[in-house]
């Protein structure tokens, strides 16, 4: 039963993530692409909101989850590195996904189901980030590297270097990878010193 | 005839501003918002690509104009929060523009045209926000608060600076914007010095 929820999750995402209107994809499309039946599909979701909502949190969780398991050993410095590349390659695959989720009113105008759905998930969301930055620093802290500070300060600095990832990623000329990941691992650096 | 080609590029810009997925937005649309024939458009630009990148670049230039009006008067401290406040109103305002550019795929693959239009009016770009940051720079030396630095280095601490005001306004419960330009003043001073 359980996988038959999961199979409804990624052909919902894989709709999602090709950049089609959430309007016009329709339920019977994604029962065909899971491979179950169109009844089925409401079996697990009451409505296609409920669904678009879950499987965008659920690869939300799952990049998180790379993230975790990226940043889970190693010295500070690799598991850094290792975090900003499972983040740089979730953005650079799921562009389509991104837009769709921005911009389309299913996802953005507060009162839309799946706006609201996704809000309600956002302090759970939070609280699984927390939780990476917090191994990472315990390990930033285990070698000397900077103390402990605020949550939020360290997730601002965060914030600060995903953002110059963002910018970075999204000119059509790449900086070099590996400069640009150096360069952000030198400001998170300095920001928490 | 130039005022038709701005009212061009401006009626281009509201549909892209509106959240239109540019693969749906009709040259005949932009002609009728214009107040021009669809003719007209072809008369100025070859196609909807150029179009497109023209008119983001248009904005482009005039953000980046109002930020440099912004940052010309008033001590460093001053100066900055006038840029960031500049800075945050064109994202708030321009929002659906923005993820427009950012994550659409005509925006974004490098083999799209508009992208590859962006690409090559890049440095221009480039050099008009360096113009901003070398007058933010010069005064903040000139008040002792920390010495000139390589100009890419200027330019990565401010897209960190930016990147944290992009997400801080995306989430849903906006942090006070006074508290977030405070932070973002003082991650810049500490990348700079």
């Amino acid at each position: 039963m359980k996988d038959k929820k999961g199979d409804i999750l990624r052909a919902a995402l894989v709709c999602l993530g090709e950049g089609q209107n959430p309007n016009e994809i329709k339920i019977a499309e994604i029962a065909r692409r899971a491979g179950v039946g169109k009844g089925t599909v409401y079996e697990y979701f009451t409505s296609k909101q409920e669904l678009f909502a879950e499987s965008v949190l659920c690869f939300i969780s799952e990049c998180l989850a790379k993230m975790q398991k990226a940043g889970g050993s190693g010295s500070f410095r690799e598991r850094f590195f290792a975090v900003l590349k499972v983040l740089s390659g979730c953005l650079d695959n799921c562009r389509p996904l991104f837009y769709t989720v921005f911009l389309h009113q299913q996802f953005c105008s507060p009162e839309a189901e799946a706006a609201q759905r996704m809000l309600s998930r956002q302090p759970e969301v939070e609280r699984e980030l927390l939780l990476i930055l917090d191994e990472l620093l315990r390990q930033a802290e285990a070698e000397g590297l900077f103390p402990r500070r605020e949550e939020q300060d360290s997730l601002f600095a965060f914030s600060c270097v995903v953002g110059a990832l963002c910018f970075a990623g999204c000119s059509p000329t790449k900086q070099d990878r590996d400069l640009l990941f150096e360069k952000c691992y030198q400001t998170f650096l300095k920001l928490n010193q």
